[in-house]
C-alpha cells in the first residue's frame, strides 16, 4: 500500500490508526503448516513426531480425517513422568478432546487469535474449515506465529 | 497518553507512526516473574516445578545466585523419553548453558525481544541485570508475554 505522508486528515486518533493497521493482519498470512497424527498413535510416537517436525503441538485426527483433539508438549511431559509405558498409551487418552478445543478460521484477525490463545491458556490452535459434521485442519496458529506478526509490525519501514 | 485527534502534522508515514507506538512497549511493562531452580536439582524436580508454577521454562542459577542456564519443556521431554532415570539426571547436564543463552534487559523494547525469540528459536529469555561477573535474573519474557503485548496493541481504544 502507498504510504500517506505529511498532513493528513484521519478523523481518528493515532491509536485508532494503529488499531486499524493491526486488524489488517489475518490468520491466512501468518499460519503455519499443521502437523497431524492419528488417534491410534501412541504417546511415544507423538513425542517422536514432535521432535522430527520441531513443533510444540500436534493435531489429532479421526478415521475420517477430521479434528479429534490437540496434543501439547505439556500433555506429553505429564505422561512421560507418569508410571505408564509411553508405547502403550494412545494419544486419544491424553489429548484435549473436541468439542473442548479452541480453533480459528483463515480469515480471522491475528489479534483475535492472540486473544484466544491468552484466554484459553493454550500455545496453539488449529486453523479449520467446516467439513460435514466436523472440522478439517488446514493450518496452525501458535504464539510463535503471533510473535512473528508482532515483529513484522515493528520492523515495517 | 492523550490521543491526538483530527488533522495533525507528522512529517511521517502512518507506518512510521505505527512503528513508534510499538517501540514504546518495553520489557519492564510486560515481563513475568522468573522461576529459578538450582543447578544441583534433578530433571524430575524440574518437571515438578514446571507443573507447580505452570511455566514452560526454568532459569537455572549457580551457588552465587547467578544465571547458569535455561531449561525448556523440550529439554525435559527429550530427557523423559530417554533411558536415564529422571531422578538421577541433574538439570546442569540437560540445560542450555551460559554463555550460549539469549537474554534481555528491562528497558529493551518488546519488539526487539520478539525478534530475539524468533531468531534464536527459543520460547523464553531471562530478563537480567549485570551483577559482578555474571547476571542476576530479574524477569522472564516469553512468547506468551509477546502475545499479550500484541493483544494490548490491538485492543486499545
Amino acid at each position: 500500500a502507498r504510504p500517506r505522508v505529511g498532513y493528513f486528515y484521519t478523523g481518528q486518533t493515532s491509536e485508532t490508526l494503529l488499531n486499524e493497521e493491526i486488524r489488517k493482519l489475518t490468520v491466512g498470512d501468518f499460519q503455519s503448516v499443521p502437523i497431524v497424527i492419528s488417534e491410534a498413535a501412541s504417546a511415544y510416537q507423538a513425542v517422536c513426531e514432535m521432535f522430527v517436525e520441531d513443533v510444540g503441538s500436534l493435531f489429532v485426527i479421526d478415521e475420517k480425517g477430521l479434528l479429534a483433539g490437540v496434543l501439547s508438549r505439556k500433555d506429553l511431559l505429564r505422561t512421560a513422568i507418569g508410571s505408564q509405558d509411553m508405547n502403550q498409551v494412545p494419544v486419544s487418552v491424553i489429548m484435549s478432546r473436541m468439542p473442548n478445543i479452541a480453533y480459528c478460521r483463515q480469515n480471522d484477525t491475528v489479534v483475535d487469535v492472540a486473544d484466544l490463545l491468552i484466554t484459553k491458556e493454550v500455545d496453539s490452535v488449529p486453523v479449520v474449515h467446516t467439513k460435514g459434521q466436523g472440522f478439517e485442519v488446514v493450518g496452525r496458529m501458535t504464539k510463535t506465529n503471533i510473535t512473528k506478526a508482532f515483529v513484522s509490525l515493528g520492523k515495517r519501514k
